[in-house]
């Protein structure tokens, strides 16, 4: 005797939660979106004092409404999958039980300041929205693409990273003294990365004439570097959307056209 | 019996008017292009209390002026145009109009304050200048790069997004009590945006170690992740720029040469 | 009769100063620029009150010295010439030209505060080191990509004048009254500027939160933005670094590889 | 009589100490990096005043043990060596030996803040790191590209430097006096690095209408200028990563597909 097969109420549930070809299926997809971008919203908007002293009940309400929902949504997950433990520790499902707890918790637990931690993780439900990128199949081009790069990507941020830690080292001799900012080499490493990223706050600066020197010459060199990873990105998209180039299976050659029937070195059908 | 056809001068008008082929027509564009950067230029420079203590009533004539000549070209397009309802509901019909009223609401309405808030959406006139652009036949290959790699980037920017939401409420956790600035979550996630975008105004920015450590990695994030879209959108434009590849009719293969008069696989002639 | 051709001397000369095929024109050419640097070096100097004091007349001693230098060899250009001036009146004619006067003005007119504008223009001068760069063959492909790029740039520049202009306004009418520095229009408007090109100073920075909302979506819009003109530029950059394509003098097809001798779709010899 | 080569234990050493192929090569190379990554943290960690307090006796221990590590490590790759003397000249040598100066001069020389400047040279360690790249072949085709691109990027570096050198000199002219920050030209120079490279401090900025006039204009141009190295270098990286093009031996025609067998032009073999 075979085990038995998902029940037919499972099926329907699994395409209607999981899947999104069915017209219930969207719906269900679209109505979780706008849940979750609820409860982010609300989350933000609590942490404002002024909204929160006038509208805290009904934040706490929208909150409360919204924790059932995602309970309900996780027990349905549960109950449809076939094999719900596996599930319950996947990426997606370990995101779901995690964004539910802070709320259960803080019944339990007194003390807002350190549960306010644990429920930022709710944010991370945000994420699940990226099952709608599943759909997109280009996204896997991109994928390969960054795949591909990335050893090249590292050789070059491992440059950046020395010149970051050396740069940050340098003003930090010059400049420590000088009561700028450079406090300590983390400081000034800081400094280099606010620097080389050309974001410049400016809440740290060189105020001697050597160290706007080495500043500057950082400054031309971070410029000079952004070049790199995006000519090496670039490239790889520009050759990975011409299309996968085949290989002769006769004489072994590499790279002939992907519309190609016939080696151009051996006449080999490929 | 046929409609009656449009008159001779409401040919010629719309020749002058809606063309640039004629000399006339190319004219009229320049002439009202100019009186578009004008009127800018008069909104712009009254906003300056100083030069408006002193030049007012100046201001106030070219922009008298110019309204008038708005009003009139905009009688004028309605009047040789084959269906004037259609112009009015269209775009830029609804942009000649929207732009007029602010200047004639002021005489029935007193209140210049509340005004000034219409009247700066004279500003979007400064599209119909694109109506050039239309001839610049190279802006339709731009255009189709952009729908091309639209799904890609929109993926991309979701990731952003979300990167954009966690990274401020983390530094709010570690930086709210600290009165850096980072008084609550959209606050938070403003700071975020400033960062990530490379613009980094320095008016909040972290003071504590954990602060600057989590922003050096949001900063080394956002300086690597820049490289994605212009990756995506250079290899479009490339691919683009080699001309749109053909399919053939006999075999169904894809991405033939545009050149190729003959399909590579079949034989067949495409 | 003839006219009499160039002497013997001026076309050593020639040979000397205006190309750089001989070790002497070579060795004239460095120093030329050694002398350029030096007197950048030395405007720039003399501007650091603490050394102009120090070294004030030393300063003035090289600019003499260098001034006289650059006037033998202006001088000397107009003697070995063919057509003295047509030299004179050509951009590095002119810069030559230009540059020697402010030292001789400055022995007539008194007021050093006027004369230091015109002092400047030597600057000017650092562009000859270009000439060095037409030896360099590879800057043409540059400006025929520049060039080729130009319309389609344009559009884009358009596009962004229009969304500055846009944003300024709109951040004037939010934050106009919040005495944060958005005091009028083109204030705004460098604002815009400033934060549309990543610099982000932060001397003006909204303070409202509505104020900060528009001011994240311009930081994104602006984010979004810088990818176009790139992905445009480098496309360009791979199609002319891939040789010029020719067009078929039979049939007038265009497009046709940079290699091929026959047109592949009527067989005639390109 | 041959010279002896090396030993057999010289051998052994050599494959552990300076290959990465044995088992023991690669934990000799992990442990190095471990122990250069320890120092350099210790090294930051020190300038910490804070943390210097309370462990500055344990850095000092921690320091010393791996200065000895160091220096019984620098032995063991002068004694497996072929010649001593070629290693202990070469760059990494070098920089072994000097990074190992500072420790043992601080027992003679009293006086820690003069040391501290040689103490960072240690950090140039971290290069070592970069051994590690030898492996990834993949950096050999980015070095590549960056040196085809050198001579382009060149010159748009030199026009770079010429427009910071008279952007920063026409700023100094009009904000010269107005207390803004701009006191010298080399300031104004410094201001203008900060702001082409878009990184924006803050700290110097312009205060008058025109002064903020020539900055926008200014920081268009940098935001204009960026993509050009970019489209150079993605375009080299996309043309090299298509294959090296080959050359007809025959008729010396350039350019030919890195697969082709037979000259397109002349038939002869390639």
């Amino acid at each position: 005797m075979l085990p038995p097969g998902p029940a037919a109420w499972q099926h329907k549930w699994y395409e209607v939660i999981f899947e999104a070809e069915t017209p219930a299926g969207k719906w269900f997809d679209v109505g979780l979106l706008v849940a979750i971008v609820l409860s982010i919203l609300v989350v933000m908007l609590e942490s404002v004092s002024s909204l929160n002293e006038r509208f805290g009940p009904t934040f706490d309400a929208i909150e409360w409404v919204i924790t059932l929902l995602f309970t309900l949504e996780f027990a349905a997950r549960l109950a449809c999958v076939a094999r719900p433990p596996k599930y319950a520790f996947s990426f997606f499902g370990l995101v779901d039980l995690v964004s539910l707890l802070p709320s259960y918790l803080s019944l339990i637990v007194v003390g807002a300041d350190s549960l306010l931690v644990i429920r930022t993780l709710r944010l991370l439900r945000v994420f699940r929205v990226l099952k709608l990128a599943r759909h997109v199949s280009e996204s896997r081009t991109l994928l390969l693409a960054l795949r591909h790069t990335w050893p090249k990507i590292t050789v070059f941020l491992l440059v950046i990273f020395c010149a970051i830690l050396i740069s940050g080292t340098v003003m930090y001799l010059i400049e420590g003294k000088q009561d700028s900012g450079f406090d300590n080499i983390p400081i000034s490493v800081y400094w280099a990365i606010v620097t080389m990223t050309t974001v410049g706050y400016g809440d740290i600066a060189p105020k001697t004439d050597a160290g706007r020197f080495v500043a500057a010459l950082i400054m031309l060199f971070g410029y000079a570097v952004i070049i790199v990873p995006t000519g090496i990105f670039s490239a790889e998209v520009v050759t990975s959307s011409q299309g996968k180039r085949k290989g002769c299976p006769s004489c072994g050659v590499d790279g002939l056209s992907p519309q190609a029937n016939f080696c151009e070195h051996c006449g080999g059908r490929v």
